[in-house]
């Protein structure tokens, strides 16, 4: 009793008391207590039956939804959230979803999680804003952190990793002292796989139409390209810059194509852009793909498997690198321990139509 | 104080008592009141400050904000949603990010809702589940649901709206007395539209790729497209089911092209869809688009642009209906009441090269 009156005159209660007094003026203020007696079971039983992957008996589990259904009776997470400590929640930073790869990585982690009892709350975030955004993400106290496309500073990585929430970058990473997990694939063999082939074929004239320079993904694509190019005894053509965006690519082509002679293969960072510099070959410069110029992609999107474009490119294995991401982060949010993890993931050349390398 | 004993006596103290117990053993309890004083300010100038929308003079958030950053203190959205009553979460339901049309909504979505200091949180149903992840979703006490791409039953709905909770269903709607705000777009006149224009341009053999043939859109589009094409004398030259699958619409393009004559145009329920069926034509089939069969697809997605596909399309004024979904949502989320109310928008025939009509 004397703590009870203690905490009566702690900062927090004044807040606390507001919502119990809201609380009990609610109208249907049904408990698990009483869904635990019309059901006779435990109230034990009645919160693992409501916990995704605890374990209850088929019968026990059937009695429990039929008192709950009755009763009117729902869980409440929030206030559990309170109590337990997690909120089952993960927060999702991303920074665009017109390029398809970023549409499926969230539809796969969705269900990946779900599975698990564990929601996903989306942010959207720009380059730049992602710290300010991570900080909007702890005052919702979600258990874990993924970001794709995005990046993140060493001391909001710190800020994480001191509260025991873990952070998974997806396809994208970070230096080494940085407190996070990575999900990639190996982007710097990828590109060197695609300049040996297209030198194989016997291309001599090849150009490069780079992604966002910033990112991880475009600067170990580009290394890998251009250092297996140089080993083969070859300069790159031409580059240009599409910043992983559509219109960008375009222009980059139209930049390109500027200068004859024409290059004869282009690598480009990304399928997103490699639809738009293929528009722009066969469309404003009448040039024909694979004959005039290879054009070769980068993630293997379903697009690049459209009859249209039948692109020839690098697979990153989303689903493997997916389900990754969810069991690292599953992981350490069960532990309540964050321990940064780094697993890459092999890529292939899917050979299609656009280069016959 | 006697109503504080009694409190004590209630179900509900036990675990909030806990939550005090949890709340005081942790290491770092900075609070609004520590940061207030540091920043010289107010409480609620604090609390406005971490309130987005809320008004606050740039010098006292500036001078909270420096205060914040040297406490470490961080506001508890989750215990601040037990005391408001607002989680500032909105739950989206949606059944598959296939289709580029969804990605791009929850992308406008989550732009216009963060501008007001809400989020979202992401729930993945297919359809038929989309009933007990609704039940989950009000176990999160979400302040609104929108559902994408899936329909709700009407018990669920007045479930929603009797605690109060908002839903819009977007891109879809119900039975007039379900208690659940709808936007669309005007799909039988889109579709009356398409057969006018195929018609006046001289098409007589014309036949349609049916969508999921449950949904509300591909029924309404449908139906006017057929009612207008009979009012102009022409019977449908044969359709098939595409389910809104990109595979599923390759193989009804098949069954389309099993029977000769071919058809002259092909109407598809929606633009994913329309790209297998112009796959299916021109790589399987060796036809010319639009000299031998022109194709119509429904909603403008960004691809229809991509210039390999040029696909005339209805336009459905997404950025719009976003909007609107925001803005129904906002409103009565704020009023904490809810009000179905039924938006309709305007569609145009976006004409490009698959189809000169």
């Amino acid at each position: 009793m004397v703590y009870f009156l203690e905490v009566l005159r702690s900062k927090l209660s004044l807040n606390l008391w507001y919502f119990i007094f809201m609380e009990k003026k609610k109208k249907n203020p049904v408990t698990s207590i009483q869904v635990a007696k019309l059901a006779n079971v435990s109230q034990s039983a009645v919160s693992r039956t409501f916990t995704a992957g605890a374990s209850v008996a088929p019968a026990t589990k059937a009695r429990v939804l039929a008192a709950a259904k009755a009763l009117g009776y729902r869980p409440n997470v929030i206030a559990r959230s309170l109590i337990s400590g997690q909120s089952k929640t993960v927060g999702l930073v991303v920074a665009y979803l017109e390029n398809h790869f970023y549409p499926l990585m969230i539809q796969q982690l969705s269900h990946a999680l779900q599975a698990d009892g564990y929601h996903v709350l989306l942010f959207m975030a720009e380059s730049g804003q992602q710290d300010a955004v991570i900080e909007q993400i702890l005052q919702y106290q979600i258990d874990g952190v993924v970001l794709a496309s995005v990046t993140l500073s060493s001391h909001i990585a710190e800020e994480c990793a001191n509260i025991g929430v873990p952070v998974v970058l997806f396809n994208r990473y970070v230096p080494d002292e940085v407190q996070a997990s990575t999900v990639t694939s190996n982007n710097e063999a990828g590109g060197r796989l695609v300049a040996q082939r297209l030198v194989q074929a016997g291309h001599k004239r090849i150009s490069f139409v780079a992604g966002n320079v910033n990112s991880s993904t475009n600067q170990d694509r580009e290394r890998g390209f251009i250092a297996s190019l140089n080993a083969e005894g070859i300069e790159l053509w031409s580059t240009a810059i599409g910043k992983y965006r559509f219109l960008a690519a375009a222009e980059a082509t139209r930049e390109i194509l500027a200068k004859k002679p024409y290059p004869d293969a282009i690598f480009v960072a990304n399928d997103h852009m490699a639809f738009a510099v293929m528009d722009v070959i066969r469309d404003e410069y009448k040039l024909r793909i694979p004959e005039d110029i290879a054009v070769v992609g980068f993630d293997n999107v379903p697009e690049s498997n459209w009859g249209a474009y039948s692109l020839t490119t690098v697979e990153q294995p989303l689903t493997e690198m997916v389900a990754a991401t969810a069991e690292i982060l599953l992981q350490q949010m069960k532990d309540k321990k964050v321990t940064p993890t780094h697993k890459v993931f092999d890529t292939q050349l899917i050979v299609r139509k656009s280069a016959e390398i």
